[in-house]
């Protein structure tokens, strides 16, 4: 066996690892009695141990070694060069860090989100505060083993944005924040609510949103042959190759299962996109969480929140729901797209999303530059909501307690939400100039050609591709919020009458 | 740390890995998607092979030969020697048998497995053949490695039931086989078909007898805050400590769905009853397969088919299901406990039950010992079923190719069920004369005594005691199948009049 298939074995028993620990998640979240927790922690924590002894190993990391010298190198293809590449890239961010680190980050991590967890219940940043501070004290210390471009955060956007840089997102977020306040200034200042009364006073069995959904994720071309709907209190979709499961979760007040729906949708044709060949080999996963997340948002708005869309839906929904008999599918159209300054980020709609985003990019940039204090935080981010969207929770629990990241380590996710928005307009506008008639393909709720693209033109690529070399080859530029401004402004002039 | 302590280490890494194989398995069989087989064998198989290498790790051995040296034992208590004594007969059973044997099994195994499926569906013995000639010699082969009593069928029966022997299952088979026939012989010669046509022509909805399900588990002590009750097309229980699984399977044509309930409950009461202190710990498992299916079997059978469990749940049945209500609980629990000779083990009543296993071990026997060749067992099942049951089946698929257990490699588990059935009458015979008033206790749906009775005297000593000695412990003799037989003749006696 050649030193390449040396590495292609060991990313197939990662692989393997890593679908059994993806299955226990998987489960803990969907199906898991509640007693259960303690077992199941610890045979996360044995596999999660198999699995990085098994990375770190001095096997994997002579392989490594070996295939990253010049001699090597120069009888490689371009595959086998991205596959040494990113192969390389997850051994080295677990290689540089000291094992004992590690298991302190564990440690830490289970403490302060049992903390957060209380915390934001009884709304009392105090008892989180120390936690906080712990946890930006190590992931400090993270980066400097791990290295960095420019800062120490770099460090960690790295690990959900290859190749992305703080300096390079500022770059990208300074207009963008100045534009989305000004479109977010304009609407509020109509005081509109655009569209009908469609779910105010109304109840939608539950039952039948489970049916509709099913159906509709079909539809949309997610495959159940390798994969299942459940239900769950945070929607999420789990990934494992030939096995990929979407969730949902459902009120009988609304119709918002829809919308989580297809965005779990897209995550899950982007994951049932990836090719079959590449299951195991350290090229068949997503290019980065902002690429991931690019395909939710496709098709949770672009696709799901248009009005071609909804014009396909409404007649069915109408159909499903008889409360909806005296709507129209302008009225419910419009009805999904209202703009409001919301405190809660997974609440917020397509407008101030991104805002939401560049509060807590800021202050993470500041607690990774020393320039914030972690005590400091529930204050700025006050003052920051009063700057971007004018409102200042006065809880906590809707205010810097809200996310679970902090409390996870999860320093540098967040950019990665805001990326996928811009990622998904730019690449949106180059496929509507490539698919002829895609607006009336989706009224006729046809989406094969448009899941075809995404397909061929990104899912199928794997990370042969970083995000940057792909924004480019896709769209034939870098990447650009305007595109993201562009799409906001045509689609909510219309609805807000601006 | 000191050697013991390593060794419990040793054993809670090796059940946290065994979890997580055990929770693949599950949801292989209840909600795996049709098209994620593949990856899911080999998630499988990469966990086992991590289990493997760690049961029989050098470090393994050093700690388990440090442990059962004299002066080690000197200084142990009684259940660190049973706990040893278990752990080292874990660790020989696999570190006996070469790397390069297990691998040849576990491919064996596979493809034996899916010849047999389609030799099944063809009813074509031809097709299997050559599968059971090789998985004998293997096993054969394995036998030498593991050593053994007296031959080297004792080799395989002591895996499922330590302590037994081909010759110790003889003897007690024997008079077992004379006594049910002749029940089974007087039976049949009445020609009666006992109780009421309480399923004939009737339909039980499904979704009512899930609900009811779930109830009745709930009832006879089933604890969810701990479990989970879901569909299977082969009812199974899996126990992975504090998450202790049954499974279901439901007709619209019957209401056979209760006693595979019953049955299944009677799994987890064992498994939920086992001392959670010991979760991971080498004592912290059932004694045997023969005790587990006893539990089963006791309360499908001997609290389940009783008169007075039908008094209780005829009535709630008959609230539940309207086509019962011109039914009586006499006529239904007469119709319950028809005896007929049937060629399928798995649809057999309590009475030709253990001649299917004698039947089962007859063969397994005469392969081990060189008496019948593979390629016999065709003409032998006939033969013996000819003498048995008076029946000859025509078609392999209802004879010798309707389990899957030779296929897996499964020899020597066979006699466990009986055995199981054979515990139970032992056992319920002393518990009935040690709880007061226990019929009186079920007719009201009170079982909670007999729950702690089992949990106390059985469950909550794991495997500290062997078989053998459990046995006598709870009914101050040795195993004796004339419980079973009185048992069987106090029952259907009065039911088939005689």
């Amino acid at each position: 066996m050649s030193t390449y298939e040396d590495m292609l074995e060991i990313s197939e028993q990662l692989r393997n690892i890593q679908r059994a620990l993806y299955l226990l998640a998987w489960d803990e979240r969907t199906h898991m009695p509640e007693g259960a927790i303690e077992g199941r922690s610890e045979s996360k924590a044995e596999l999660s141990q198999l699995y990085h002894k098994k990375l770190t190993s001095e096997k994997t990391k002579k392989v490594i070694d070996e295939l990253n010298k010049e001699s090597a190198q120069a009888d490689m293809d371009e595959v086998q060069k991205a596959a040494v590449r990113e192969m390389t890239r997850d051994f080295e961010r677990r290689y540089k860090i000291p094992d004992e680190l590690i298991k302190e980050m564990s440690k830490v991590s289970t403490k302060a989100q049992s903390a957060w967890e209380k915390a934001r219940e009884k709304s009392d940043f105090e008892l989180f505060l120390p936690h906080l501070e712990k946890q930006v004290e190590l992931k400090k210390e993270v980066a400097e083993y791990i290295g960095y471009e420019n800062e120490p955060y770099d460090a960690h956007v790295d690990e959900y944005e290859p190749g992305f840089t703080a300096e390079k997102i500022e770059r990208i977020f300074k207009p963008m924040k100045k534009n989305l306040s000004s479109i977010a200034t304009e609407i509020f200042a109509k005081e509109l609510e655009p569209g009908e009364d469609v779910f105010e006073g109304k109840k939608f069995d539950v039952e039948k949103q489970k049916k509709f959904c099913e159906w509709l994720a079909g539809e949309l071309g997610y495959d159940y042959k390798h994969g299942r709907l459940d239900d769950a209190v945070h929607p999420f979709t789990m990934g494992m190759d030939d096995d990929v499961r979407i969730t949902n979760r459902y009120s009988e007040e609304n119709l918002n299962s829809l919308f989580s729906l297809t965005h779990e949708t897209g995550h899950a044709l982007y994951e049932q996109g990836l090719p079959s060949d590449w299951y195991g080999h350290p090229l068949g996963q997503r290019i980065s969480m902002g690429y991931h997340e690019s395909q939710s948002r496709m098709w949770e708005n672009f696709v799901g929140r248009s009005k071609e869309f909804i014009d396909y839906l409404f007649p069915e929904l109408r159909d499903e729901f008889s409360s909806l008999e005296e709507n129209t599918a302008e009225g419910f159209y419009k009805r999904i797209n209202r703009v409001k300054p919301t405190f809660i980020r997974v609440e917020a709609d397509e407008v101030t999303y991104n805002l939401h985003i560049a509060l807590r990019f800021d202050l993470e940039l500041g607690l990774f530059r020393d320039e914030i204090e972690p005590e400091e935080t529930k204050t700025v981010w006050e003052n920051k909501m009063d700057e971007y969207l004018d409102i200042v929770p006065e809880d906590p629990a809707e205010g810097v307690l809200q996310d679970i990241h902090w409390s996870a380590g999860q320093f540098g996710y967040f950019p990665s939400y805001a990326l996928g928005n811009l990622y998904a307009a730019q690449i949106y506008d180059t496929l509507e100039g490539e698919i002829d008639g895609l607006r009336d393909q989706i009224v006729q709720g046809n989406f094969d050609e448009l899941k075809n693209w995404l397909r061929e033109n990104i899912h199928q690529h794997g990370r042969k591709h970083k995000a940057a070399e792909m924004t480019k080859r896709l769209t034939g530029e870098g990447l650009d919020a305007r595109y993201h401004i562009d799409y906001l402004e045509d689609k909510y002039g219309p609805i807000y009458e601006i």
